[in-house]
């Protein structure tokens, strides 16, 4: 069950990374390496962090194979249909559950505070999309208010997970539970269009022009 | 001593981080994210050069949290004072000091050649702010001759520090020495507008332009 | 031998960096950090990637001094000739070829697959362009369909060269002939304009818009 949408996870996040690059009009160099570092960035840098070796895509070589056959396959695609972003929020969703419980577990393992875990929960979950909008020159969409909540889910979700594992009874359920609340909490936020507030910089940018 | 300057030195850059994301209307995981990257990147490049394990601020759990806590105050302080970069000043050339001897320290502590160590004490205390930069999809401040001197100021009083304390008379001062020296030279550049100066694109550019 | 083509390797990609500052008009900070992003960018990802320590320019600690001295000879050489770019195409050639299969060679060494240790090649080879455009604020040319091939070559190189490794009649020639490999396509590919083609976006926006 895990295996299953571990690799809907990885194949959720190179897919969206090859339409970031075919947004870019890249070549297959830039398609596959978008592919795998959106599909596999979060990940590396919390075994980075916490000095995981050898890294997860190393240790399961077959992922990269994966990655580099949906970067093929996406040359054969010409047409994407125009409802396919929104074919790609389960497995998306997906995918942030299951990286985010899966970073913060890691982190958990390696004895980290509470918070870190919860916050590398949410870098695993969410970070292979940052360094491919840097890469892709575009400041991250996750950092703007104009985006459904993303990494939220995934940080509320890492602290239900840790919760719930530090007591024998709910031990079992820590995982399926905070994934669930994770992929449900997502598309609600898809669906109904929660975000985030900016920070309040108008308001200080008119001060400051009114006062020069 | 050390603790409030390290802590000092977190302080403002993560202020930094959060100004940054205020200039591009982030929301809050922006906020916080810009925050933390600028505040512990330099320091998480050098641990993971050095293969220095926990990272600083997993061992120093609370440092996160602080973080955490000015990304959240940023949203009650809707207006920033115009001279609040000024007040900046001091807390961020007393945190470039500190952060940069803490990685050289470091350095000469795994036995790299000094050259090394003294690169590695600026790349401590200045590639928070690089890497914040690279996100928020600006060129480095700091790469810019219109910028006055803060890698350098960190580059000279790194070789300082490693000088110093080669020898067992001055060992024990090459620490308050080195980073008094770096805050007071960073301080003297912003006030007299020191600089570094371009390399001499003009001309080359002209002299292309009239070979054309 | 191979020490020559290692530096020579350095030395080219340090140009390259120098070369990218130019044109972005930065100060001597800004040239050596690119100068040394390019040169040690790649090299530095592997051995993050593979757990290898010291990286190979704390090892080899004479390295980064060259690149300084590269940064600050930069400064006296006022008129780039035109046919500058023409002449680096041989160091950055053999630069390509010596550093892919060092990355290969290493991948292997850890026992990773096949295509990772193919695929680090490639990313030894040619990553630190990348982080250096990214940097620079410009999607990496690496990634376009108007580049000559370039990480193609490396990947291709890389494959030969853990294929040959395998055979004890083979495993000597194995280094020189990927390299040769490496160096004759890449500037055959420079020569005849070899390049991969793009993905077919112009298609999908075509249909997009028609659609709207």
């Amino acid at each position: 069950m895990l295996q299953i949408v571990e690799l809907l996870a990885v194949i959720s996040g190179a897919i969206y990374g090859v339409l970031l690059a075919r947004q870019h009009k890249m070549d297959f160099v830039g398609v596959f390496s978008l592919a795998f570092i959106v599909a596999f960035g979060g990940g590396t840098l919390r075994d980075l962090f916490l000095d995981r070796h050898p890294l997860f895509w190393i240790r399961e070589s077959h992922y990269p194979i994966i990655v580099f056959g949906i970067a093929i396959a996406a040359f054969f695609i010409l047409k994407v249909p125009k409802y396919s972003e929104r074919l790609l929020n389960l497995p998306d969703a997906l995918g942030l559950g299951f990286f985010s419980i899966a970073g913060a577990d890691a982190a958990l393992d390696e004895g980290t505070s509470w918070f870190i875990a919860a916050m590398l929960g949410a870098v695993t979950g969410t970070f292979g999309g940052v360094i491919g909008d840097t890469i892709c020159n575009r400041i991250p969409s996750l950092f703007h208010p104009s985006t459904p909540l993303y990494a939220t889910c995934s940080f509320v979700g890492s602290w239900v997970f840790i919760l719930l594992s530090q007591w024998p009874v709910t031990e079992k359920l820590a995982a399926p539970v905070a994934i669930t609340l994770i992929v449900l909490f997502r598309l609600a936020a898809l669906q109904r269009g929660w975000k985030l507030p900016a920070l309040a910089a108008d308001a200080v940018d008119g001060a400051e022009a009114r006062d020069d």
